[in-house]
C-alpha cells in the first residue's frame, strides 16, 4: 500500500548531492557598512593603509628614547627634561633629543626620536620640568607601530566571511564604508494540504493552522535569506505546479512544506520531479523527525519538499536549506555556531542507521550542561515551545546512555 | 600624577549594582507574528484554544477500536472491515461500529468509535472492502488527542521570554496572531575624543577614525535595542555635557565611549557624575581589557562609560550594557547563548583579582575544541578581525595551564 518507495540517504549525503550538483554563483552588490551586519563577504577586502596610520602611544605616559632609561631602578631614576605634551589628533610640535621627554596620552603619536613609552606610574616628576623614571623600558615598550596592526594590502576580509561587528570596525578603521557583500537569497515558502488555514483563521473540525510559514520566515531571515511566503495551496496538483513553478522563477531557493496526506506528499514530489534537471536528488532522509523530505535542484535553484509536521520542518530546514541558503551567498555551508556538547541526563533509545533529534531542556549541574530529554510526542510544536535544544544522536548509535557526551542544536 | 582614583569592582557587581538600583519596566506594544521574532514577551500569553482541537492520526494507517485488534497476529489477524476514508480538513462523515475500521492520514481527525490507529504497514488488504491486521494496537496508540500538546489556559509563553521562531509557530497553531512585547530600548551612541574623526573623512596625523558607533550600533542591535549615534564630540566639557544630556532626555540607555586622553575620561565621569542620581555606581572595573569604564544610573537611565579603545569597549559592551539592554525589556541579563567550554591549546598570564578576556582562534582538534590565544597587542581592532573568541580567565586565576578548561565567548 505504500505510495512512495523510499531510497532512503543520509542528509549529510542529502547535502552533498545539492552542494556538487552546481549551484550558482552569489551575486554581489555594495552596501553601506551600517546595512552590511551578518551579510557575507562577496570578495576579498584589502586594507588601502597601515593601521595604525602612525606609531602610537599604548599608555598615558612619557615618550623617551629607551637608551635613557636603561640601567633605571628607584633607587638610580633616569631623571629626563619633559619638554612639552603630545596633543590628541594632532603631530608633536617637535622632537626629542636625548636625555628629553614629552608627555603623551594613551593613542597620543609617538614625537620624532622617541622610541618607547614610559608608564606614567613608573615616574615621578621632580619639579615642574623634570621627571625621574624608575625602571628602564625597551625600545617599542608600550608602542605601536605604524601597520603593527595590519600592513597595507593585505587582506583583511576573506572572501565568503560573514561580517561581524569587530569585522566591520576594521573596515571603518581603514576608511573603507561601503562592502561588496553577497545578495541575499530570496526563499519562496509554500504550504500545502486541504487541512491547512492561515493562522488568523478559525479552522473548522479536521483543519488545522499554518504553522511553517511562520517558523520558516523566521529560520531564513536567522540563516541570511529573504524570505517570501506563498500561503497556502491546496491539495490539487495543478494549483501546486502552478504555485511551485511561480516561486521558482521568483526566488533562489523554493521550500514546499507538504501537507501530511500521502496524496499532498506525493503530488509535491510529482510537482518538484517536474520542474527541470538534475531534478530529485534525494527523497527520503534517514531522520528522525523528518523522513519524508526531498531535495532537488532544478533550473539551477535548490528545491525542497519538507514534512508538513511543523517540528520536522524545522529540523529538516536546520540541516539542508539553512546550509543551502548560507552556501548560496558564498559562506560556508556549515552553522556559524560553534558546536557545543553537552551530557545526556537520561538514557534514549534510537534505531541504528538513522540520524535522531530529541528535544531536551539545557539544565546545568556540577558546572557542567545537561540535555533533559522531553520524551512523549517529539514532533508536536509545543514540545519544542518547551525546549531549549535538539539532541542530536547519530546514526551508528544504537540509543545512548545517561552520561553520554552529545552534541546538540540550541533552540536560541 | 593620576587624575583618576578608581577604587576598582568586579563587572558582576557593577552590574548587580546596576540592576538593583532599580531600572524602569518596561514599556509594552503589540505587534504581528512576522515582527515578533527575538523580541520579548511582555506579559504571559494563555492558550486561547487547547492543542490539537481534535483527536488526531500521527499515522497513514486505519482508525479502529483498540479492542477489535487485541490478540492480532501474523498467522492469526483480526479482519476489519474498512468502511470509508477520513478526509484531510474535514471531520470524518461517519463513526465507526465494531469490526470496522477506517483509511486515515497523518494528522487526519478520529472519526467517533476509534480510539487507536493501526499503521498500514502492519495491516494487508484481503479484498477491496476488508483488511487484516497483523498487529494489536492499544487504545491511544498513533493518537494524539485534543489538548494533548497544549491545554486550554494553560501559560504558552512566559513574560520575560525571547520569542524564538518556534514560540511563534506555538502562536500561530493556535490563533494567536499578535502578541505584547516589550519596546526595544533606545540606546545613544557618543564617541568623544579630539582625534576621533568619522570612518569616511581621511584622518590628519594623529587622529583616529570612529570605529566604535559602528561596533556598538551591531552589538545593541544583537541585544534587542534600537542604536542611535550622536557622533563624534571633541574634548570640551561644555559641548559633551550638552550632547549627554540630549541623548539621557531621548534615549532609555546612553552609551559614551570615551576618548583616549586622560582629559576625555576626567570630562566623561565628571559630565556623567553630574547628570542626576543616584549617578555613578561604579568607576573602574577590576577587568582586562576595560579598566576605565563607568556604570551610572541618573534620572532612571543607565549611563555607561566606555573605554575608547574598540576592543575595550566590545568587552565592556558584551559584560555590562548588553545585560542592561536585555534587562529593560525584562529579560534576564544573562546572555541568552548558551555557555561555552573550550580547552587553552597554550598556558596564559594573568593576574588574580582581575577578569581577563584574550583573543582567540578556535580550532577543533580530537574531537574537541581548542582556543588558541591571539597573543601581542591584545586591544588591536585586527586582532579581534582574526579571532574567533574572547576567552574569560577568572579573576581567582594566577594563569592557566594549556589544556585547562575555559569559558569563551564566541564573536559569531
Amino acid at each position: 500500500m505504500a505510495t512512495e518507495l523510499f531510497d532512503v540517504v543520509s542528509p549529510e549525503t542529502a547535502l552533498a548531492r545539492l552542494l556538487e550538483a552546481g549551484l550558482p554563483e552569489p551575486r554581489a552588490e555594495t552596501v553601506p557598512l551600517s546595512s552590511a551586519a551578518g551579510r557575507v563577504s562577496a570578495q576579498p577586502v584589502r586594507a588601502p593603509e597601515p593601521s595604525p596610520s602612525f606609531d602610537r602611544s599604548l599608555m598615558d605616559g612619557f615618550a623617551v628614547r629607551a637608551s635613557d632609561t636603561f640601567g633605571a631602578t628607584e633607587s638610580l631614576p633616569a631623571a629626563l627634561t619633559v619638554i612639552g605634551e603630545v596633543p590628541m589628533g594632532a603631530p608633536p610640535t617637535r622632537g626629542i633629543a636625548p636625555g628629553e621627554a614629552m608627555l603623551i596620552h594613551t593613542g597620543g603619536m609617538l614625537p620624532p626620536g622617541s622610541d618607547a613609552v614610559v608608564m606614567v606610574e613608573h615616574t615621578e616628576w621632580i619639579d615642574d620640568r623634570m621627571i625621574e623614571v624608575m625602571r628602564p623600558v625597551a625600545a617599542r615598550d608600550a608602542v605601536i607601530r605604524r601597520g603593527d596592526d595590519v600592513a597595507e594590502g593585505a587582506v583583511i576580509i576573506h572572501r565568503g566571511a560573514r561580517l561581524r561587528s569587530q569585522d566591520l570596525g576594521g573596515l571603518a578603521a581603514l576608511g573603507v564604508t561601503h562592502v561588496s557583500v553577497a545578495q541575499a537569497p530570496i526563499v519562496g515558502l509554500i504550504a500545502t494540504g486541504d487541512e491547512v488555514v492561515p493562522p488568523d483563521q478559525t479552522p473548522e473540525p479536521g483543519e488545522v493552522r499554518d504553522v511553517n510559514s511562520i517558523t520558516l520566515t523566521v529560520e531564513v531571515e536567522r540563516a541570511g535569506g529573504v524570505a517570501r511566503t506563498y500561503g497556502i495551496v491546496p491539495d490539487v496538483r495543478a494549483a501546486l505546479a502552478t504555485v511551485v513553478r511561480d516561486a521558482q522563477r521568483e526566488c533562489d531557493i523554493v521550500v514546499v512544506s507538504a501537507g501530511s496526506s500521502v496524496s499532498t506528499r506525493d503530488h509535491t514530489a510529482d510537482v518538484i520531479g517536474s520542474l527541470g534537471t538534475p531534478g530529485i536528488l534525494a527523497h527520503g532522509l534517514a531522520l528522525k523527525p523528518g523522513k519524508p523530505s526531498i531535495v532537488a535542484l532544478a533550473g539551477g535553484k535548490p528545491v525542497f519538499g519538507l514534512p508538513g509536521n511543523p517540528v520536522s520542518a524545522l529540523v529538516v530546514f536546520d540541516l539542508l536549506v539553512a546550509p543551502t541558503i548560507r552556501r548560496l551567498q558564498g559562506a560556508p555551508a556549515d552553522s556559524p555556531e560553534s558546536p557545543l556538547r553537552v551530557r545526556l541526563a537520561r538514557n534514549v533509545a534510537s534505531t541504528a542507521g538513522r540520524l535522531d533529534f530529541i528535544p531536551a531542556r539545557l539544565t546545568e549541574r556540577d558546572g557542567c550542561l545537561w540535555a533533559e530529554p522531553i520524551f512523549g510526542a517529539s514532533n508536536l510544536i509545543f514540545t519544542l515551545v518547551r525546549a531549549d535544544a535538539l539532541v542530536r544522536i547519530p546514526a551508528d548509535a544504537n540509543g545512548l546512555q545517561a552520561g553520554a557526551f552529545v552534541d546538540i542544536r540550541p533552540l536560541a
